[in-house]
C-alpha cells in the first residue's frame, strides 16, 4: 500500500535546482567546488539550490556505503540518494512492451517483457496499465513511492501534451497517451519519442556523457537520430527532431512511406532491406534474420544491399556532423545485428561527405538493449519530476 | 585621440550578467520583472545581474528621451545605454571590405565599403588595418571608446583560437587573423564564420528576435547557413557547422570542390548556376547578372538551371528542418536576387522532404546587404566584449 500521493509536494524546482540534480546524477558524487565548476553556476548559487534537494533527502552528502573515509578535512561530496524514489519507464515496440522499475539514480531494480498481441491502443493500453500495476506491486517490496512513469514510443511525439500525434509502427494516430494512463495508473506520465528518451539515457549515463554536442542514430525496423546540441536533447519548434530517416539522399532512390523518394529510411530500415532483398534474389524474404542469413552466405546481390544501405547510413550521419559538428555520433538499434555489412559502407560515405574538421567526429557503435531503452523512458520521468524538462 | 586602452576592466560577466545584458538589447527597455520573465532567472538574480551592468554605464533606468512617461507608479524599465561604447564590424568578401562602426546597441553609425586589389593576406590585411584606423579616428568625432573590432569571413573559422582555418573564397589557409589584427590595430579582435556573425545579428535584431531554434540560409557565391537551437549559435565541437551546402542530396549530381559529389552548394552556388549555364547554352557566360538576364528572357534551359538550384536549396532545407524542427528558416544572400526563378523549386522540393509537423516551419526571405553582415561582426565584438560567447 502507497502511504503518499505520487503528486505530493516537490521542491521548487528553479533552473539551477535541476541543472544540480542532474549533474549530480551523471557525475557525482561531486564537492559543491566540482558542482561549480561543471555546471558554470556561483558557489553561492550551488549552495542555494542544494539545499532544498538535501532537505527533500534526494541529494544527500557523503560517498556510497564501504568507500575510504578522505584523509584530511572532509569535502563532503553530494550524491544521489538512488533510494529515495521510484520511477517506472516503459518502451512500446510493434511486438512487446517492455518496462524497468528504475531507482532515483535511474538503475534498473526490476526489468519485464510482454509480448503484444495487437497494436492498436485497444489492445497496447490494457498491458501497459497491467505492467505498470505489476510493477507498483513490485515498488511496495523496496518501501519506496513510484513517483512518476515514462513511456517511449516510436514516431511524431508531443512531450508537452502528452500525445503520440502519428506512430508510423504502431498505425497511432493522435492517442492522447499521457492522460489515458494517467488516469488508469494515478501515476503523472511523461510520453516521448523512443529515441529522445534513449538520448536522454545515453546523456546522463551512457556514451554521450560530459558531451555537449552528440547524436544517437538507431538503425533497425526504423533509423531514428537523437540530437544533443549545447547539452540538450532537440525537440524542435513543433515536436518534429531527429528525423534523419526522412534525409532524402537520393532524387531518384525508392519511394518512402512519407511519401518522398530516396529517404534514407526507405534505403537502410529492415522493410526496405527486405524489400531490396527480394528483388534481388527473387526468395520470399521476410525477417532481418534471414536477410542477414543470406548475406552472410555470401550472396553477392544480397550484399549489395547492406552495403547501399551502410553508404546511406554513413551519408545521413555526414549531414548531421556538416550541419551540427557533432563531438560523436553513437550507432545504436538492433541493426546492429548486420553492422559488419553495414560498416565499410558506412565509413566511405562518412568520410566522403563530412566537410573539413566535422570529419573529426568520433563515429562509434553501441548496443543498447531494449532495458535501456525503458530506462531512457525512466529518464524522461526523472526529468518532469526534477523539472529539468522545461529549461 | 583615445584616453584609455581598449581593454581597460569590464566587469566580471557571469553567465546570467551576459544573459541579461543581451535580452535588454533585443527586447528593451525592459523592467526587472520582464527580464525575470524572459531570462527564467529570479528576480533577485536579476537585479544582482543588472547591478554591476549600471554601475559601468552599460544599462541604464528610464526609456529613451521622447517617450511618455508612465502613469502612476514607475516599472524602471532598463535599456542599453548605446552610446557608451564603439565597435567596428568587418565582413570580407572576395571582392571588397565592408566595415561598420556600431554603438553598444549595435546601432550602424558610420559605413565603409573598399574594393580589394587581391585576395592574399598580403592585400587584404593593410586595406583592413587601414579601414579600422580610418573608423577609429571617425570614432573620436563621437568621444567613445572602440572597445573591439569583429571579423567575419567565409569558411572555416575558429572563434576560440582566431583563425582562419580554410576560406575557399579568399584561398586562405591557416590565417591567425586576430593575432595579426590586434597587433596591428591594439583592439581586441575576435574572427567568426560570416555566416554565423550575420546569424548573431538575425537573433538580435533581425528575424529570429524572440525565437530559440531558426536558421538562416544565405545563397549567393556560397551556400551557407547559420543555425540558432536553444537559443545559441551552433558552433561544432570542432568549429565545422551549418554546412548546409555541403549536403549531398544526389549521389549522381555534379562534382563539388569539396571532393564529394552532388552537395548543394555544386549545384545551386553561382559558379555552378553558372557552370550550368553555359553547358546549357553554349555561351560564355560569366556573371550572375548575366546569367539572371537570359533566364528573365524566357530560355528554358537557363529558367530550368535555376529550377534545379532551387530544388536543392528546399530539400537542405527540408533536411535542416527534419533534423532540428526549426520554428523559423530565413532565406538571405545576394543569391536573392534570383529568388524569383528559384522559389517555385524551393516550395515544391521543402514541401515533399519536410516531414510531419516540421513542414509547419516559417521560410521566408529577407534581404541582408553586406552591411547588415558586417554589422554581425559588430554583433561578435559586442559579445566577446559581454563575455556571451562563452555560456
Amino acid at each position: 500500500m502507497r502511504s503518499t500521493s505520487p503528486h505530493e509536494a516537490v521542491p521548487a524546482t528553479t533552473p539551477a535546482a535541476s541543472l544540480v540534480f542532474t549533474t549530480v546524477l551523471s557525475h557525482g558524487p561531486l564537492t559543491r567546488i566540482e558542482i561549480a565548476r561543471r555546471t558554470g553556476l556561483s558557489s553561492a548559487a550551488v549552495t542555494k539550490a542544494v539545499r532544498p534537494l538535501m532537505e527533500v533527502g534526494y541529494l544527500v552528502e557523503g560517498v556510497d556505503e564501504g568507500a575510504r573515509p578522505a584523509v584530511g578535512r572532509p569535502a563532503n561530496p553530494v550524491r544521489v540518494d538512488a533510494g529515495r524514489a521510484l520511477f517506472i519507464g516503459i518502451k512500446v515496440t510493434g511486438d512487446e512492451i517492455i518496462a524497468v522499475l528504475a531507482d532515483l539514480c535511474c538503475r534498473i531494480r526490476v526489468a519485464r517483457h510482454v509480448r503484444l498481441t495487437g497494436r492498436e491502443p485497444g489492445a497496447v493500453l490494457p498491458s501497459v496499465t497491467a505492467l505498470v500495476h505489476e510493477l507498483l506491486t513490485e515498488a511496495d517490496g523496496f518501501g519506496v513511492q513510484v513517483r512518476g512513469l515514462g513511456i517511449a514510443v516510436s514516431g511524431d511525439v508531443d512531450r508537452a501534451a502528452g500525445v503520440v500525434r502519428y506512430s508510423p509502427f504502431l498505425e497511432w494516430r493522435d492517442v492522447p497517451l499521457a492522460e489515458i494512463v494517467e488516469t488508469a495508473t494515478g501515476l503523472p506520465v511523461t510520453v516521448d519519442n523512443d529515441v529522445r528518451a534513449l538520448t536522454v539515457a545515453e546523456q546522463w549515463f551512457g556514451a554521450g556523457v560530459g558531451l555537449s554536442d552528440f547524436a544517437l542514430v538507431t538503425v533497425g525496423a526504423g533509423i531514428g537520430c537523437g540530437l544533443v546540441v549545447h547539452g540538450r536533447v532537440v525537440s524542435g519548434a513543433h515536436g518534429v527532431a531527429g528525423e534523419i530517416g526522412h534525409l532524402s539522399i537520393d532524387p531518384l532512390g525508392p519511394p518512402c512511406h512519407c511519401g518522398n523518394n530516396g529517404c534514407v529510411e526507405a534505403i537502410a530500415a529492415d522493410p526496405a532491406i527486405l524489400r531490396a532483398v527480394r528483388s534481388a534474389t527473387g526468395r520470399p524474404v521476410t525477417t532481418a534474420a534471414e536477410a542477414l542469413e543470406l548475406a552472410r552466405s555470401g550472396d553477392p546481390g544480397v550484399r549489395e544491399v547492406y552495403a547501399r544501405a551502410g553508404e546511406a547510413i554513413g551519408r545521413a550521419i555526414g549531414s548531421v556532423v556538416n550541419l551540427l559538428g557533432s563531438e560523436r555520433v553513437i550507432i545504436s538499434g538492433e541493426g546492429l545485428a548486420a553492422y559488419d555489412l553495414f560498416a565499410e559502407g558506412i565509413r566511405d560515405a562518412f568520410a566522403a561527405s563530412a566537410f573539413g574538421t566535422a570529419a573529426q567526429c568520433d563515429v562509434m557503435t553501441r548496443p543498447l538493449p531494449f532495458e535501456e531503452w525503458a530506462r531512457g523512458a525512466a529518464a524522461t520521468a526523472i526529468q518532469s519530476f526534477i523539472g529539468s524538462d522545461t529549461h
